[in-house]
């Protein structure tokens, strides 16, 4: 098994594609100390700055996830050594293990990291590169082109690559999978940007009661796939007595009833940072608004099965519906997710292929031509740029199905975890959070009131029912007004019992507590199966940071008027 | 708008029934002081007592929760005062109202109770009674045959009945509706006797997986009716399109599939001892056994629904199934609940006519010979002796489904509660507790270590996934094993997904923490929606005492050996 670093916050804003595939689940087997036994001298400082203690890796962490912007800056080659060998790529192909070496080949210089395999961050994944290039790899996620890591990699330089094989790779593009990614909108704040992961501000996104496609949240695992829409099919397969379908993008649209459902979908990991705060956690550090409500329109999911042979009466009940995207990893891995089969199939379910969000074509950053819209499930099930539906006795095999998006006891750290302890997340628990005032505002005195504004859903269309809002952290509550439509916009009709996919927001105004110098606002939402949200963040903390909803807590100032205050 | 006593907690323990039926709703009208003017000097003293502060008040309703028994011994009745006048029935049968007053007599004497009727505690039901005799009407609930009450009485009396009408009344057989409930278990701890309520001693309760029927929590609202399974008539109405049905007991036996499904039921108030402790509320005084696991066996209603004509594409989704119970007070009022249609019609649902438990014919109080079992849906809908099912575009209009079960914030009071404002209650959140050990018990320290047990479970299908468990009140957890039938036997194979209607047992033996003298030991939940029970019981306190699912805390002192305790 392979050796892990432990502790080391690289991932923490990018292990998120298939390269990080065996992070969690293999990184159990880590030896503390060992590391230290298996590099030369001069590791030991660059290896030491990685590691040196907690405070050291949450500033990294945290400088990641506020952007990772800077990593787009052109990294320095590192100058070439002429008193090292020159090795044709012939003799590099040859070192692609453990037991022949694990060369690799940077900017014309050649490499021997056979010992820093069991100590990189990503696991064995790494060992796809062997032989060859580090580029196409390293373009694939951008914590790689920092300084540090140049560093380490120095300290395994071995030779130069001859000058013709330097020439053939240069002649190969060196490409970046991310060039093709679309323009975003620069109010977006961004936790990561090669994938592109970004969340609207918190005062934005309450502003509209369907999010604006442009600053919906966007949560990409790999690259934005370029999809040609005349060439796009759609795989449809494993349908019990049922033939393979293979259905163009026209064929989707005219073949099957356009249905149109509004639902909001909710990032597993939405606000983590809360968590990160109680203990440091693997993810993306979001905010409170990787959550976003749209109106999609689409075949439904269940018609397509039936088109393809699907018969209610011999379905297992443990089946699963499986969905492979069309991003994919410079290994051809691609993203990939299920849900449960009654979901799939459930006149009620609502389960969209989904190829319009907001009246117009999937934008590029979610899932253009089709995405897969599962109503009132995890955001991670519904799988952007959709090229494969398989139904399976079996969930999906992939990485963020079996070893990723699911929740633990905070006991559970990453020696002790077992992925296959817990259920894959599908339906998430009741959320609520403040989007307005923002957290050390500043309310006047002579205002005499203070509005709070915010967002409340839940899970499986459970519909929420209640917001209770405190101005005092707690102690006393006072019931917020619920919204179901845009403002001024007459409310939409209450959704049938189990259907309720889209959010509400809601809003208080209330007057200021006489004499108090600071708010502890806080809020919690209930929904019609009278679930509440817990009242702490550390006994819901979990490795991961996922299914973080507890109560959210806002604290801003109450500033005297200059009047008052001489008074004072 | 009739005016009632604010903060008298008569009904703590028996405001069930129907004669109950606006006490809550029309509690909001009442002016304070307003009953101070309404009566004679001598009425001061007696209403005095009854209101005389909170602390009265709630150990009144503490001595009434704790049992109702002293409740049955014989009422003396109260000495003729023989310089008042005689009336006749005809006489006493003219004042029926306010405007022509309102009499009533009570063994033998006669009673003008006008302006006491503002000041009913169990609201203007007592207008039933006016014009005629006050015992069958006392005689439904135990709370009448108070010292107090009689002493309130009293104050009014203005007559007494003709000999020849008290002959009468007395041929009339003053019947105890209750006369006829049937034996119970002498383990069930009563939380009132008539109605009959009573749930198992908690240590009892999770040594079975499946709950033995005499130890299964009792919640009846109403006497238990005496139904001949011969003459029994199931009847169906308010299918669109069909026509109504009627079955005998012989024909849903035989006519329909035999279904049996494992399912907990809970009542709404489970665990409402622990709101009182926040702030008193209304309702039986639960501790954590208003839950109970059983197998029960019986038709379908979606198979009953579809025999009555139901078609599923005729089927409006905002529609409801409401049931009516053979159970009813002396107003003819029978109990009644109301579910969604989906629910009822849901292949997966498991919607049970059931007229087995536990392989048995149902006992009297589970409501032989037909009760409706809603997997995963609060036990107030789960009605008992069954006597009618009615397709309807709305709710059941019953107390229970209108006025009572819900759930509200804890802002909100007797004097602001909207009940329309709020959703039935039909699936109930995710739930556990600790049966072992008991509040107060002593480990000892030699034992080294301790073992817990409880249950845990949640609403609408949704499985229990994990339970945590914390010797030091939450600061850190352990995870329990989970339990899914009874121990040494086979596990059950896990349910399908949205069908987890039975509740887990769960165990954690634990080494007892050095030096710990007392141990806060603390359960918590999660279900595969990772819905997590709310810390604390103050901010979900509501009104009615319903949806107590905090944490549960259960403290026990750990006793030094006498050896170690000489060393100290």
């Amino acid at each position: 098994m392979v050796q892990l670093l432990q502790g080391a916050a690289l991932p923490v804003a990018v292990c998120a594609g298939s390269l990080c595939a065996r992070w969690g689940s293999s990184h159990g087997g880590h030896k503390s100390g060992q590391y230290q036994r298996s590099h030369g001298p001069n590791w030991r400082h660059a290896l030491a700055g990685l590691l040196a203690g907690t405070g050291a890796v949450l500033a990294y962490g945290l400088h990641h996830s506020q952007t990772e912007q800077a990593a787009t800056t052109i990294v320095q080659p590192i100058a070439p050594a002429s008193s090292l060998p020159i090795y044709t790529q012939d003799e590099v192909t040859k070192h692609r293990s453990v037991e022949e070496g694990v060369w690799v080949t940077y900017k014309g210089s050649v490499y021997d990291i056979t010992e820093f395999v069991s100590m990189h961050p990503g696991g064995d994944k790494i060992l796809l590169a062997a032989g060859g290039a580090l580029e196409p790899f390293w373009a694939l996620y951008a914590v790689h082109s920092q300084g540090h890591v140049l560093e380490i990699l120095s300290e395994y330089k071995v030779g130069e690559l001859s000058a013709e094989d330097r020439r053939k790779q240069q002649s190969v593009k060196s490409t970046d999978p991310y060039s093709t990614d679309p323009e975003r909108h620069p109010a977006l704040r961004i936790n990561s940007l090669k994938p592109f992961n970004a969340e609207p501000p918190p005062e934005i996104l309450s502003d509209n009661y369907i999010t604006p496609s442009a600053i919906f949240f966007k949560r990409n695992h790999l690259p934005v796939p370029q999809v040609d829409p005349k060439s796009y099919r759609l795989q449809v397969e494993g349908v019990s007595g049922g033939a393979p379908l293979s259905l163009s993008l026209e064929e989707l649209k005219t073949r099957f009833p356009k249905h149109t459902v509004t639902a909001t979908l909710q990032c597993a990991g939405n606000r983590r940072s809360e968590m990160n705060k109680v203990k440091q956690v693997k993810g993306l550090n979001w905010g409170i608004a990787a959550i976003s409500n749209a109106t999609w329109s689409g075949a439904r999911l269940k018609d397509v099965l039936l088109a393809a042979g699907y018969r209610p009466e011999v379905a297992q009940q443990t089946s699963h519906v499986q969905f492979e995207g069309l991003d994919s990893d410079v290994t051809g891995t691609t993203y990939g997710a299920s849900i449960p089969l009654n979901k799939a199939v459930s006149e009620e379910g609502d389960v969209l292929l989904a190829y319009q969000m907001n009246g117009e074509d999937l934008p590029a950053d979610h899932g253009y031509p089709v995405r897969v819209v599962v109503p009132g499930t995890v955001g991670a099930r519904n799988v952007k740029w959709l090229g494969k539906i398989i139904v399976s006795d079996e969930e999906s095999s992939s990485h963020w199905q079996q070893n990723d998006y699911k929740g633990f006891s905070p006991a559970t750290d990453w020696d002790t975890v077992d992925f296959k302890s817990a259920p894959a997340i599908q339906e998430l628990p009741v959320q609520s959070a403040i989007t307005q005032p923002a957290e050390g505002a500043v309310v006047e005195r002579s205002a005499e009131e203070v509005t709070v504004k915010g967002y409340a859903w839940s899970g499986g269309g459970r519909e929420v029912v209640r917001v209770d809002v405190s101005l005092d952290g707690g102690r006393t509550w006072q019931v917020a007004q619920l919204q179901s439509s845009e403002k001024g916009q007459v409310p939409a009709p209450s959704p049938p019992p189990g259907r309720a996919w889209a959010w509400k927001l809601w809003e208080l105004t209330a007057p200021l507590p006489p004499a108090a110098q600071e708010l502890e606002i806080v809020c919690k939402a209930v929904d019609n199966s009278y679930n509440m949200q817990p009242d702490s963040v550390a006994p819901i903390w979990n490795l991961r940071g996922v299914l973080s909803n507890a109560w959210h807590r806002v604290k801003v100032t109450v500033k005297e008027d200059e009047e008052e205050q001489k008074l004072l």
